[in-house]
C-alpha cells in the first residue's frame, strides 16, 4: 500500500522533481526515496528534530544506502551561520563526502535553508533532498530552491537557488510541532489563499477545525494545495527575475521590518508576516483598493488560528526605516504587494510615509 | 578603433557570454564593458595586480559605472579562505551591494576564483565580469564558470559553476606577470595541444621565440586559441557530468599530489602539471599507447619554455598514496588521462600501482 497521498509536480527549466506527501510516510521511506539507493547519505537535522524523528527516519534510510552519516546542528536560526557552514563543510570532507553524496534535510526552515546551501556549494553542487518537518517549511521554504544562511547584519545574503531531487513531506510529523511554530505556518498558508486562490481561502474557512485538530488527511491536502500555489509561482518565475515571485511577499516588508525592529525572536516569522498582511490590507484599503470586508474575512481567519494581526508598540519611525532597508527594495524605490479582492495582489510603488505610518495602526 | 583582436563565443545552456580579447583592451574598456553602464561595480583584486593595474582600470570604469567600489585582498592562495569570504560578504553588503550588483574580478586564478563565488553566493547570485591577468587565468580559470575556495584540508572543495556575462582579456597586462608565473600558464596553453589540437601544438612550436618575448599579438592568438578549446569542452560538458571534460585534466591527478606531497609553493600549479604530464605520458609510453617520438616532442616543448619535467625527490609512495586520494576518484577507482597521440586523450582506469610508480621517475 502506498502511503503517497499527493503527489506535486515541480517542472524548472533545468530540473523537474516530485514532492511527494501522505500521512506515515516516513515508515515507508525506501519505497519513495529511490535515488538514495546505495548512495553515500548526509543526513542533517536539528537537535530539537532529531529528538523526535531522527532514529525513525535514520532507520528507515540506512536499509537502502551505502553510507548514512548524520549531523545534529542546534535547533534556531544562529545555526544558519558562516561559522556553522564552515565547520559542516570540514565535517562533510571528514565524512568522506564527494560529488555522489546526497545530502537530505531533516527539519524545518533553517535545517532546509542551511543544508541546502551546503548542498549548493560542496564540490560546487551536490544532490540534495528535502524532508520538511514544520509547516512552514513543508509550505513554503522547501519548495522553491531558495537556499542559504545569514550575515550577521542580514538574513538569507548569503545563498544560491538549489533545487531538490525530491520532498518528502509526512504530515504526522507535525503532531511534535508545537502550538507557536503550528499557527506561524497557518500564516504563509493562509497568504497562499490571499495572493492567488480565494477557492483555497474558503475551503481553509471551511475547515478550522479539522486543521486546527492537525487531521492528517486535511492537512495533506492543504500542504498539496500551497505546494502546487508556490510550484506555480516558481515556475513562472524561478529566479524572481520576471517579477510574478514578488507576489509571495505579501505581508513580507511590513514583516520583516518587524521582526527587525522588534528583535528576532520576539514574533515568529510567521506571526509578523499575518501582521503585515493586516497592515498592507488596511493600506490597500486606504487606498481604495479593497474594502472592509476583505479586511474583516483576512483578519478573522487569522484570528481562528491565533494569529496575531496587531503591531505590539509604537515603533513607527522605525518600522517605517526599517522597510525602506528592506533587500527587496530596488534602486531605492520601496515597491509594496498589495491586495485587491481575495486571491488576487499587485506588486506597486508605495504611497507616501504618512499613508504607510497610518497604514501600522488598527 | 577597435582593439579587440580576437572574440570567442561561449554559448551554454542557460548563458552565451563573450570572450573579448586585444592588446590595449584596458585603454578602451567604456567601449566593451557596456554591461556596467551605470551599475553598481565592486572591483576585487589583489594587492600585487593592484599595484600595476588597479588605477588604469578603475579609472576607465569610473567613466560608465554609477558607483565603484575596490576591494584588494592578499596575493596568494590563502585569500581563498572561509574566513576571507565571510569579511568580503560583509564588506558587499556594507558598500549597499543589492542583486543589481556587479563583481569584477581583476586579476589570476585566485581572484578570480573568489570574487567568482562571492558573486555566485551573495544575494543568491549576482552578475560577475571576469578580468584575468594572469596567462593562466586567461587561458585556463577564467573560461568554464568554476568558482570556489579552499578547505583547510582540500582545495576547491565549496565552490561553484557560475558563468560571467563577459571576460576581457588584454594581453598587455602579462608584461608585468612574473617569469615562473608566464611559464607556468604555458603549460596549460600547451596541455590545450596535446589534448586536442596538433595544429595547435605545432603552432606553438613554431612561435617559440614570440611567445617568449610576449609579442602581444601572438599571446591574443595563443589565448584565443586555447579559450576556443576551453569553451568548445565547457560547451559539451558544462557541469563535469558528460565526462567530456576529464580531458582538462590531463597531468593534474600526478600533478595534484606533487603539489600535495612537496607543500604548495614549492611549485607553481603550471610547474607541477607539466611534470605531471611528463609522468603520464611516460605511463602511456610503458602501456604502448604512444611511442618515445611523443614523449620527445612533449618534453622538448615543455623545457623550450623552461617547464621542470622531473620529480625532484624520491617520495613515490607518498605521491601514489596522494593520487588516490585525489578528488577526481570516483567510487575509489583511480583513473588517468592518458595520451593516444599529439592533440588526444583518453580517460582509463589506472594500471597497476608498479606501472604508476615506475611513470614517476625517468
Amino acid at each position: 500500500m502506498s502511503l503517497v497521498q499527493e503527489i506535486v509536480d515541480v517542472t524548472l527549466p533545468n530540473k523537474k522533481y516530485q514532492i511527494l506527501i501522505g500521512p506515515g510516510l516516513h515508515q515507508s521511506l525506501p519505497d519513495h526515496m529511490h535515488s538514495l539507493q546505495g548512495e553515500h547519505v548526509i543526513l542533517i537535522t536539528d537537535d530539537k528534530v532529531a529528538g523526535f524523528w531522527l532514529k525513525p527516519f535514520a532507520s528507515q534510510m540506512s536499509n537502502i544506502v551505502s553510507r548514512l552519516d548524520e549531523i545534529v546542528v542546534r535547533e534556531g536560526e544562529p545555526s544558519k551561520s558562516v561559522e556553522t557552514c564552515n565547520q559542516l563543510w570540514q565535517k562533510m570532507l571528514e565524512m568522506g563526502a564527494d560529488r555522489r553524496t546526497i545530502v537530505v534535510a531533516l527539519g524545518g526552515g533553517v535545517v532546509g535553508d542551511l543544508a541546502g546551501f551546503l548542498a549548493a556549494s560542496f564540490a560546487r553542487g551536490i544532490r540534495f533532498v528535502q524532508i520538511p518537518t514544520s509547516l512552514l517549511a513543508q509550505v513554503d521554504s522547501s519548495v522553491g530552491g531558495k537556499v542559504g544562511i545569514n550575515l550577521p547584519q542580514s538574513k538569507n545574503m548569503v545563498g544560491a537557488f538549489w533545487q531538490p531531487e525530491s520532498v518528502i513531506i509526512d504530515p504526522l510529523v507535525l503532531q511534535t510541532l508545537d502550538e507557536p511554530n503550528f499557527r506561524a505556518g497557518m500564516a504563509e498558508v493562509i497568504k497562499y489563499g490571499l495572493i492567488m486562490d480565494d477557492e483555497f481561502f474558503h475551503f481553509l474557512k471551511s475547515s478550522v477545525d479539522p486543521i486546527r485538530g492537525r487531521d492528517p488527511q486535511i492537512l495533506a491536502k492543504v500542504i498539496a494545495w500551497c505546494c502546487r500555489c508556490k510550484a506555480q509561482v516558481v515556475e513562472e518565475d524561478e529566479k524572481e527575475t520576471s517579477g510574478r515571485r514578488v507576489i509571495l511577499n505579501y505581508g513580507h516588508t511590513y514583516g520583516h521590518a518587524i521582526e527587525n525592529v522588534f528583535g528576532y525572536g520576539t514574533f515568529l516569522h510567521g506571526e509578523a508576516i499575518a501582521i503585515g498582511m493586516t497592515c498592507a490590507a488596511r493600506l490597500a484599503m486606504e487606498l481604495g483598493m479593497v474594502d472592509s470586508d476583505f479586511l474583516k474575512s483576512q483578519t478573522e481567519l487569522f484570528l481562528e488560528f491565533g494569529l496575531p494581526v496587531e503591531c505590539p508598540e509604537n515603533r513607527h519611525d522605525e518600522l517605517l526605516d526599517a522597510m525602506k532597508r528592506d533587500k527587496k527594495v530596488a534602486a531605492g524605490k520601496l515597491s509594496l504587494i498589495l491586495p485587491t479582492r481575495i486571491g488576487n495582489v499587485v506588486s506597486m510603488a508605495a504611497p507616501s510615509d504618512e499613508k504607510i505610518r497610518n497604514s501600522l495602526v488598527n
